[in-house]
Order: structure tokens, then C-alpha cells, then sequence
């Protein structure tokens, strides 16, 4: 039994029916939208163009899981979990029932963050989560008169539907409470994206938040933010990031962790026999900190997914957590951080040194090279990589993945800075920037270390 | 003392200046060619002019040199090391002498492979290695009448010159041993860059070497194969690799390691006190294998000069080895490889599996997303990550670092699959090709482990 049959859900299925035929295991999957196996992550390219349609974002069509003996049924929300009675109860158009199971994945994903303003329930307001909110954006913006949109929340999402809607050809402002956008990045790498995004011709509104929306008959017509501003709107998409939707899991008592998401230990059992969660809804433990973290991301609920599944399926698999990487594209700026920013590093209680280089992403004599800038954060002493950031053009984002691989590792900046990493001049200079970056980090902890 | 003053010669230079002062250290170079600190990896691309002049190859001017403190003596060359009298005969234009010094960086780099064929020697024949060489060849293609070429060897070089010399439009025909180019390549990755050369409109001539070069008055008119065919040349370019410049080396008595380069300890001292030696013409210990391996390339160059220097200016660095990365271009196609291909880890008497997959550099319905293959070797039973090709179109070739990374790591392709990597819709699937090989890897290590 799987609730939510999305990347995390379907990829449970999918591996433990790769293990366990349909005569060995029922699976039945429960899905409240119209498809299941899609990316959210896709949504905002579809809705500026870039992508063309929404069936290009479903990975698997509901008749390939049917095909592959699962049981899926969209358009069905399971209202409630009953523990004691091993049942979920479903809701349909068609009506409601109740289904036993021995097995469940609980695959509920995320929801949007809404904040509890005036106005927050007019029409006009939208999250952007399920593939049906793109479709309402999508059809909003055919709408007459439509010509102004607020995104309130300068997060990955918000930027990424700020700029949709820009290519789309309307006004648009964002509004977010942190000084620079994306705020879960460096600030000092925050100040290139704000760059980007005001040279793409987006107003941002910073250091101010919502206070209250506007409306006009229950349509919204304006955002206030907390300064005072008003800012006129025919549209306004919420981008303040996600929450973990654990509401049934909360309910039919599933124990949730510290961070707000379902508990669970490495092989992604929860507290409760038989019950696996995976995805959006899950937290995870942060390789680097050391604490529990809830990261919504499709990658991870893939993974997490693959684990349950193999696992249900007999075999045995363990999740080995997070370092918090990421990435996405503002405009023409590639941005990606992985580790540990310099605010969580100080939260998990680190003392660091940073240091950065402007280099290229090619050697600088040739044609197309790109300027990249790679910071990284270096633990005093030990000079142990904690974090890393990388902002520049074409070519430079998918160098985190580097940084990353050396963070999961243990690596030392000096060790870093001895790896054997590709070089030929279209490529990198011959020292490439993570290199030159290593080497200045480990230039500032020998001094730190000196002082 | 510096004997050879680019990139290996002149990072020692540099390093160790910045740690002593002229006063403390006087530092004398010598350079038979005519610049220092020249990118040799960027001759193909001033040939077919991407990179537009000579200079641009030049990270650091004479000049600069000079006013660092460092006494540099262009067109000077050493023709001999003489080890009890601690002194250098040197040999210019302008006459010749004898120099005394304390220590000696011996970083003399490499010379091109050229097989001892008859008409090698004859006028129109040329290697490439130095800028003189770009420019002799540049010459020649300026020659009225030049319009066919043969690259002897297709490796790294070879190809880049034979792409450069037909975008320069010559006739060009690749000769060489091997079954596939690029010999350090896997065979079945090598299949893709030969239908990347032949699409170019290169004719290439494979499982055959040059027998010899046939001459009219000295200056080279074909190339005849073993087989016995006979290709009309109006122009010969040797691309045979390199072998380390150790002539003077051995003359002096300074000890040479297993693979023919000269031996150095971690910190790259040679086994003469006082003599410290970098770059292309030394010998590196490959971290998989464990076998001593002569690796000719910028990177390491710069990497083992900085050792050397920091060393030389009184601190401590030692250099970790290397892992057989490297990455080339032909024409769109990316081709990179790092740590053991299949007969290399066959020589070095590793039993492992192959995986690949054929995927998309960015998610598959991403605009502009780019086919990309990557190949893994994993070790029988433990899965250790032995090696990776990759192949594939822009934004592929640059994902060898993380695989370079994992097995500098010694990392299992069940650990790599587990990794925190980067993914949004403009920069990966939501699996990384790089986790989906390693998922393929580790899938057919347990199939091999069950057999």
C-alpha cells in the first residue's frame, strides 16, 4: 500500500515489484491528484514555455504502473490511517472506502508554505506544488487583464516561477524577507542572484515580507508587504518553500521528528512495524551537521524511494542522508551549494574559515570560457571542507558535484586540492577553480591556524 | 637552480620565492625555447585558430618572471649536470658557461614519441611540444600547395592537431595502431570518437602503424602504413604521446624509477640530495593501481611544481599521485576517463564488472538536454569504483571529476549511488547519470557476487 504516488512512492513500488511479483505482493497506490510520477520540479520551465507541455513531465504513465501490476488509483486521497485496523480510508469522486494492507509507505510529499495573512485565501493566490497548480497558473495567466504577478518568497521556486512569468511577459515583482534571495545560500552569493534577477528586469522587494494581500470582491489585487509597500497584482504565486505534509501521519500516530518530518531509521522504517515513509515527508540526517533536516528535493525522494523499495521487496538497503546540495539557474547565473552555508555551519556550532576565487570555466585563453566563482568553507584546524558554494555562467553549477563528493568523504581542503581533476583548455584552466579554491582555503587555515 | 622553465619549473620558481626572498635565494631558470609558463595543451587550438595569437598561450610573461626576482634565461639551453661540482653547462646564441647552484628543480618535461622509421627526420615532419613547433607548423600550412596532412598517432594530440589542421582545411588522415583512437580509452568508448573524427571528414586508419615516411628531396611527400598503403602527405604530424625528458638526468646519475621517469619521493625529491624534479619527465605513484606511472599533463605539472617550491622555500608539501584522469575534446564530442580502464586494471590483476548507461545531460525533457554514456569498472565483490569513462555531448565530460573524486576516495559504486548530487531540470536528470551507472555497477557486482 502506498500513500502518494509520486517520485518517492512509485519508486517503492517500482522496486518492490522488481523483487516481488503480483502473485507474492499486492500494491495498491493512492494518489489524490490526476497523475503520479511527474516533476514538480519541471513545473515552473513548463509554465514559461520552456518545456511544452505537461505530459513531458510524467516520467511514467499511470498504464506503465498498471502494466507493471500496481494498482494505482488517481484522483483518490486517503482521508485517514487506522493503525490498530491496518486500513486507510479513501475518498474519491466516485465515493469512499476503506483498504487493508500489511505494508504501507507513507509518500505524502510536501506543501506549500502559506502564510497566515489576510487575503492568503483569495483567488489569485497560488502554491506551486502538483502539476494541476501549473495548470491554474498556466490558465491564470490567459486570463484578461493579467498583467502583474507577485511571488511572495525568493526561495529556488519563487525565482524559478518569478522568471517563468517573466518570459511569459508580465510585470513581476518578488517580495522576501531575507536580504538577498534564496537565503539558504551565502548572502555574498545571494548579491550575484539579486543581480541576476533585477537584470532580467524582475523588481525585488527585500527585507520586507507579505503582511497582507489585497483583494478586490475575494480577488487579489495587491500584495502589502510588512514596510508598508503596496504592490499592485493580478496574480500572486507563493514561493516560500514547503513543509513536510504529515498531517496523516500526525493523526494515525506515526511518530514524527525533530525537525517536523516523519521519523525514520536508516532503512527507512518508521516508528510504527510495517510503515515506511520516503520523500518530501521524511527527515534525513545531514552527513555534515550531524542533525536531522527535512530537504524536499527529487533526488532524495527517488533514492529514499529505491530504499523502501528494496527493502519491502526482502532485500536489504539503507539511506546514507543528506549534505544538503543544490542547484538552480537564474536566467543566465548557475548557482549550487552543498555542505553547510556559513549560518548553518555556525548553528551546528563549526568555527571556519572561508575563502573564494573568481576564476573561468574553461582556460581563460579559450573561446566561450565562463566566469565562475567557487567559495568554500573550511573547518579551523583540522581544514575539514564543510561547505562550498559555486555562482558563474555556462558550465560552472555542475562542479558542486565535486565539492560535494570531497564533503561526503571527510576531505580536508589540502587533500582537496591534490585530486586528480580533468584538465584540457576547453574544459578548465589548468588549475581548476575548485583547486585554486582548495588552495586558498587551505592558504587561510594554515594562517588562521598561525595566528 | 630551475632546468626548464614551464609550467612545473617556473610554479617551483614561484613558491619558492614566495617564501624566500631574493636576498635569501637568488633562483636561476633556464629555458632552451624562446617563452616560459606556456600552455603546450593549447597549441591545436592557436593552430586551427580558436585561440587567436601565440601570446595568449603565455600565463606569465618574461617579464613578470624577472620582476618576481627569478632569473630567467630564455633560448638557453642545459647540456649538461654535474653533480661533484654542483654546476650546470649551459649553451645560448650568445656563448656558453658553467653555473653553480645549491639545489636543482629538474623539470625538463617531455619529449614527442618518434618512431624509428626511415624518413622521420626529413623536412615537413613535425611534433608538437613547444611553441616553436605550433609555429613551424603554422608555417607550413601557409606553404602554397599544402593541403593534405598525416597525423601519425591518434592519441590526445594527434587528434586535436588532425581537428585543428582540418578546420585550417587540409585533407587529413589519422594513422594509427590501435583498433580505436585514443588507446588509453576503453575500445567501446573509443568506437564513439572514431565516429566523431570520421564525422569531421577525417579519414582515419586504424590497427596500422607508419612504416615509413616517404620523401622527395628530403622533404616528406607520404606516409606508407605496415599494410603497405601509401598516403600522399604534404605534411606529417607526430601524435604519439610523449616520453619524459630524462636525457640530461640520466647522464648525471640522477636515479630514474621503474616507468622510465625520474624517481622522486612524496615530496619530490629525486634520490640526489638537492635535486628536486616536477613535471612531465617524472614519475607519479597511480593511487588505484599502485604502479609508479608517467603521466604527462599540465595539471600535475603545476600541482608537483608548487610541492617543490614550497618544499625548496623551507615549508612541507608532499604530492598524493595521481589517478589517470584526463579529458579531451573531438569536435562536439566530450571524452573523459579517469582511474583504471579495462586493460589497465586487467595489468594490474583487478577482477571487476562493467556497467554503463546511456543518459541525458540535463532532465530529458530540458532543452538543449545532450546524450551523454558513462561507463564504470567496479571491483568483483567489494564494488570499489576501479574506473569511469564518459562520452557524450556538451556539459558530459566535467562529471568525471565527481567519479574521479569517488575512487581518489576509494569509494564503492554502492556508496557513490548514495551521493548528494546536484539536480534540478536545467542541470541533470533527476538521477545523475553518474548515480545511475553506479547503480548499474553495483547491480551487476551483486549478480557477479551470486554467480
Amino acid at each position: 500500500m502506498v500513500v502518494g504516488a509520486d517520485a518517492a512512492g512509485m519508486s517503492a513500488a517500482s522496486q518492490a515489484r522488481k523483487r516481488r511479483g503480483p502473485d507474492d505482493l499486492r500494491i495498491t497506490a493512492f494518489e489524490r491528484g490526476r497523475a503520479a510520477s511527474y516533476s514538480a520540479c519541471g513545473i515552473p520551465y513548463w509554465i514559461s514555455g520552456t518545456v511544452g507541455s505537461e505530459a513531458e513531465l510524467i516520467a511514467r504513465s499511470p498504464e506503465q504502473h498498471r502494466a507493471n501490476g500496481i494498482d494505482l488509483r488517481l484522483c483518490t486521497e486517503v482521508t485517514g490511517i487506522d493503525l490498530d485496523r491496518r486500513e486507510v480510508q479513501w475518498r474519491s469522486a466516485d465515493g469512499s472506502g476503506a483498504e487493508p494492507f500489511d505494508s504501507l509507505v507513507y509518500a505524502t510529499g510536501s506543501v506549500p508554505m502559506r502564510p497566515a495573512v489576510p487575503g492568503i485565501d483569495a483567488v489569485g493566490v497560488y502554491g506551486v506544488q502538483v502539476l494541476d497548480d501549473g495548470a491554474d497558473v498556466l490558465a491564470a495567466l490567459e486570463r484578461p487583464g493579467v498583467r502583474r504577478a507577485v511571488v511572495v518568497g525568493g526561495g529556488y521556486i519563487g525565482l524559478e516561477m518569478a522568471e517563468a512569468m517573466k518570459v511569459r511577459g508580465l510585470e513581476v515583482t518578488v517580495v522576501d524577507r531575507s536580504a538577498t534571495p534564496i537565503s539558504t545560500f551565502d548572502p555574498d552569493v545571494g548579491e550575484f542572484v539579486a543581480t541576476a534577477v533585477r537584470g532580467m528586469g524582475i523588481e525585488l522587494v527585500l527585507s520586507d515580507g507579505a503582511a497582507a494581500i489585497g483583494t478586490t470582491r475575494g480577488r487579489v489585487d495587491s500584495v502589502i508587504t510588512a514596510s508598508g509597500r503596496e504592490l499592485p497584482a493580478d496574480l500572486v504565486v507563493l514561493g516560500l518553500g514547503v513543509r513536510p505534509n504529515v498531517r496523516l501521519a500526525e493523526h494515525a500516530g506515526i511518530p514524527l521528528g525533530t525537525s517536523g518530518g516523519v521519523a525514520v531509521d536508516a532503512r527507512m522504517r518508521t516508528g510504527v512495524e510495517g510503515i515506511w515513509s520516503a520523500g518530501d515527508c521524511v527527515e534525513s540526517v545531514h552527513r555534515v551537521s550531524g542533525q536531522r533536516v527535512v530537504v524536499a528535493l527529487g533526488t532524495h525522494a527517488n533514492k529514499q524511494g529505491r530504499v523502501v523499495g528494496i527493502n519491502l521487496g526482502g532485500g536489504y538497503s539503507t539511506f546514507p542522508g543528506v549534505i544538503g546540495t543544490a542547484v538552480t539557474k537564474v536566467c543566465d547565473l548557475e548557482v549550487a551549494r552543498t555542505g553547510l552555508s556559513e549560518a548553518e555551519a555556525e548553528v551546528a556550532g563549526f568555527s571556519f574559515v572561508t575563502a573564494y576565487v573568481d576564476s573561468t570555466t574553461r582556460a581563460g585563453y579559450f573561446p566561450g570560457a565562463q566566469p565562475v566563482r567557487v567559495k568554500l568553507l573550511a573547518e579551523r584546524r583540522s581544514g575539514r571542507l564543510l561547505g562550498g558554494h559555486i555562482v558563474g555562467r555556462e558550465g560552472s553549477a555542475k562542479r558542486i558535484d565535486t565539492l560535494a563528493t570531497a564533503i561526503w568523504n571527510g576531505m580536508s581542503v589540502d587533500e582537496v586540492l591534490g585530486l586528480d581533476l580533468s584538465y584540457a583548455p576547453p574544459f578548465s584552466p589548468v588549475w581548476d577553480p575548485v583547486l585554486i579554491a582548495a588552495r586558498k582555503a587551505f592558504e587561510a587555515v594554515e594562517a588562521d591556524t598561525r595566528r
